[in-house]
């Protein structure tokens, strides 16, 4: 039997074939990449693996080279647990890094699944995010960011939705109700304060969030049918900080932490 | 009597002088700047003003120019809510830029006061923080994030203390109590969940964050006399989104959202 080492120890890495100790299985090619080039582990070294469906292993580098990285599974280890209400987190698109950003820190809290929308006051369109690639880059960050918090689960990044087929999703019930919609503090009185709102715990929730400009009046309009407004109190936030306290404010209610 | 023009409507300026209607006073020089090259405003424009303590006020440009600028104030005008708990947060210094980030964002949330702290993992020197005058960095972002967020207080920022002087500041309670020592999943047995601690509403508090690379036992062990160590849950979180983390779950607790 090969002799293990140690280097590796705390490196995870996202091996979606993983299923059971004894198997070999390769690593994807960014994750080959981390491993022999970032990171230089070779053969022998002892690692951690994770299939992005929850589960978490030891494994053994079986080989790492030019032609990518074979594990060998080992025994099943408990990962990080996942958050108990499933947050579909739909949030549009922000400038710049802001939503490479969002993406780590809301995979980092819990989010179970991250739907990017378009809003009218958005400063990139559907045609611009595929042009660009962006769902993949923010898949990549999504494997990255739970290689680092210790999630054995990937938080899916879904195609990005135009506000209105997001409000048409919410009416069919395609994604998770209850819906709440953060606004602004002057957002007018159909929006209630969180701590007012009735939140008794759920097994699934979407939460919605507007990009740097704000939700125009028409969507918001458009929302209220099938979202409860929400506002965080008196202060104005940043929109890039919304997601992140929004998220945490609710896992705070909802007992996470 | 001049005309007042519109178009600064919507700038705020911090005005430490100001304190009752139909005074003439100075802006800080940062402050003058801002107003005269960055948004190139003119006698007689409208402006708001705060004093850093509480007191908002319309306001009216009186002189503007390379000698520094003049306004009038106005009517009193009510600011955005100031948090009822009243936190001081004793971050330890992070890298680079991200101690910014922490400052503009804590300050955003609502924190009353931001004690720096030097631990033994820190990267930083109370020396180095001194030599490179980060002290009056971070207090001008602080100045500069209530202006954004709407505050018309301006957090204080203190000198920088070692682990050791802000242990023994809890211990003479010279920091207000209780004192909240937020670490990471693994730190055993005597950190309890925020979910599971009695927090009732207080009138103040004091939350200890970490750097980087965390907190060492001893320094875990020197705070366990003066402070309640807490997790977050079971993930590992960014050191640098962790004072974001912990403020809006605090602020949730306490009803402040």
């Amino acid at each position: 039997m090969r002799e293990v080492h140690n280097r590796g120890m705390n490196a995870r890495f996202h091996a979606p074939d993983a299923q059971a100790p004894g198997e070999v299985v390769p690593l994807p090619d960014d994750e080959a990449e981390h491993l022999t080039r970032v990171l230089r582990l070779k053969a022998g070294d002892a690692v951690r693996v994770f299939n992005g469906r929850g589960d978490e292993f030891d494994a053994v580098v079986e080989q790492a080279g030019k032609n990518g990285a074979l594990v060998r599974v080992g025994a099943a280890q408990r990962p990080a647990p996942e958050a108990r209400v499933a947050i579909t987190l739909a949030q549009a698109a922000l400038k710049g890094d802001k939503m490479d950003d969002m993406v780590r820190d809301a995979v980092m809290l819990g989010v179970a699944v991250i739907q990017p929308i378009v809003t009218e006051r958005a400063k990139v369109t559907r045609a611009s995010l595929a042009r660009s690639q962006r769902r993949d880059r923010w898949q990549r960050i999504a494997i990255s960011s739970a290689k680092q918090c210790g999630r054995a689960t990937v938080t899916p990044i879904l195609e990005p939705l135009d506000f209105g087929e997001l409000v048409e999703a919410l009416a069919k019930l395609a994604l998770p109700q209850p819906a709440l919609m953060f606004v602004e503090p002057d957002a007018g009185q159909d929006a209630t304060r969180l701590s007012e709102l009735d939140l008794s715990p759920q097994r699934a929730a979407t939460v919605i969030i507007g990009p740097e400009g704000g939700w125009t009046d028409s969507e918001i309009e458009h929302a209220a049918s099938v979202a409860r407004l929400v506002t965080l109190g008196g202060r104005t936030l940043r929109a890039d900080a919304m997601p992140v306290v929004a998220l945490a404010a609710l896992f705070t209610i909802w007992g996470e932490f």
